[in-house]
């Protein structure tokens, strides 16, 4: 019997990928196994020795896993999954369509009820640790504006909207903080700010073969919802390009908190992520959580749970006199 | 009777100041009573409708509060304080001697196990909002390394060691962030930084009538602990200028974490403070903890704990459906 928390990963994606390399770097945890929808055949892990299984058939591995760890998206595979799996298993997840949480806490937190089981859900870092600094930032300082920035990042929604663009063979699409606006916040200025004044885009675009490039930029930058309320740029390159220097998968940003403590004198406490790979910070946040899942259901509190509801000292291998002594 | 989190405060100096101006950014708290060593009819305080009792005599209040919020030093008041209050009070202190937390937290525990009390340790900044930044940090990227840069801030400790030297009539010293290693940092360099290369030193002297400035300069940079290992600045003024430009108390700094998801890719996450008074920005910490220690009794966890122990929605007045909603 090992005393390691038992891990699965239900989805073997970037985030399933970026899962199984930060259980590694955990000594205390142990991915048992991995559930695909596709044919488990052809899946290929990190690490050849740990098993693939159907997706379809998970009840079965019931008393081998501590905790699931979801690595399905957000928007076709969590909203079902999320409740499905809570009923079997402490889950982890990254749910991160803000507007639905609260319709997806109330579905995971029944099922999870009736299983008996944990299920933290919206982990990652937006939400999750930004989530956090939210939070932390308003109750600090009560008094004052909370801003959060995006980027430089690519987002895959953005990505996703410029290649269904006719006339576009291939495309990637980086939010950027406006550095004036950043530089406001952090004065302490509280500026009232436009969508347009917070984050511009930027679009790297391969042409089809025959293709405007004028009729394609201004299919983009007019495009409702995704492009139309922010200043756009577009740059053409070709398909080598974007092959060999947008292939990564970076992200960031900040949420800065600027308020006046009791007698009006300014305080600004930012919090910052600079990251090479977005879905392998998600994949280390979720591996940190999945040890306080487990030891959140040893302590009987069962039903769904967000990060706000998790103590920092569960995230932790170190046991609390250890945190105190070396990190407090 | 009051539905609102009734809170004493314990010491009404800079910091006990500062938490009554921060309670009254928080509707869903009252400042009930103010105890102090001192002739309680010699303190004023900002609201005049707010009693001032002996704090030799405090035990009487037991019934009338709900957390007391501990506001003397670390040095000379709490080691004694700590354990004594919670014995009586659920409360809230900002012990701030790292070294000595180990010691501290088990007299304190053991005091609020016998009174049935919640006792917050250690609740601040730093100690505090900097030890829960190194905590995520390091669970969310454990291989990677973790800094602490401070300033530009004021440092009463080194001030008070400046006006001890023979010849200062009065001065204070800034400690400073070197922004090369700072930037390092942030480059995720990773780099092993000396003392020396992390922080300098500035000190701004009034001398006192005769007294020769090489000397008295040469006493403080070879001071040593306090400024033989640093670079340090020493910049002569006068009397004027010290009471107009250097009376007010600012801090802040940084915590970094740098580090290497799965497959080596590098990840940076900072946490910065940028705070106009010191002081004050603990007080609004401890009004914020002063909350969450009311709802920890409430749930029955007696003893002392640290920010680590306290999940993040326990410090919102919003229910957790409202944090949900609005913050994840």
């Amino acid at each position: 019997m090992s005393s390691k928390i038992r891990v699965g990963i239900a989805g073997y994606g970037n985030l399933g990928r970026g899962v199984e390399l930060a259980l590694a770097q955990n000594q205390d945890m142990e991915l048992v196994s991995v559930f695909t929808r596709r044919d488990p055949a052809s899946v290929t892990l990190h690490n050849p020795c740990v098993p693939v299984y159907a997706l379809n058939a998970i009840e079965q591995h019931r008393d081998s896993i501590d905790v699931l760890i979801l690595c399905g998206g957000s928007k076709n595979d969590l909203p079902e999954q999320g409740p499905a799996l809570a009923r079997w298993f402490n889950t982890v997840d990254s749910f991160d369509t803000h507007a639905r949480i609260p319709q997806y806490h109330a579905a995971v937190d029944e099922a999870a009820q009736a299983g008996g089981n944990t299920a933290l859900i919206a982990v990652g870092w937006d939400p999750g640790l930004f989530s956090i600094n939210r939070l932390y930032g308003e109750c600090v300082l009560p008094v004052g504006e909370t801003y959060t920035f995006w980027g430089k990042g690519l987002s895959q929604g953005h990505s996703d909207a410029i290649r269904r663009v006719a006339g576009v063979a291939g495309g990637v699409q980086y939010t950027l903080p406006i550095e004036a606006a950043v530089q406001r916040v952090r004065d302490g200025e509280q500026p009232v700010l436009s969508t347009r004044e917070k984050h511009k885009r930027q679009c790297f675009v391969v042409l089809a073969d025959g293709a405007d490039a004028d009729t394609v930029r201004q299919s983009i930058v007019t495009m409702p919802d995704y492009f139309a309320d922010y200043d756009t740029e577009v740059h053409f390159i070709d398909a080598d390009t974007l092959a060999r220097e947008h292939s990564a998968m970076p992200h960031g940003g900040f949420v800065i908190r600027s308020g006046q403590s009791g007698s009006g004198t300014q305080q600004v406490v930012e919090y910052s992520l600079n990251l090479g790979s977005n879905p392998e910070f998600t994949s280390s946040v979720l591996v940190a959580y999945a040890r306080a899942a487990s030891r959140l259901n040893q302590q009987g509190q069962i039903g769904a749970r967000t990060v706000f509801d998790v103590a920092p000292g569960l995230l932790s291998p170190k046991s609390p006199a250890e945190l105190r002594k070396e990190l407090l």
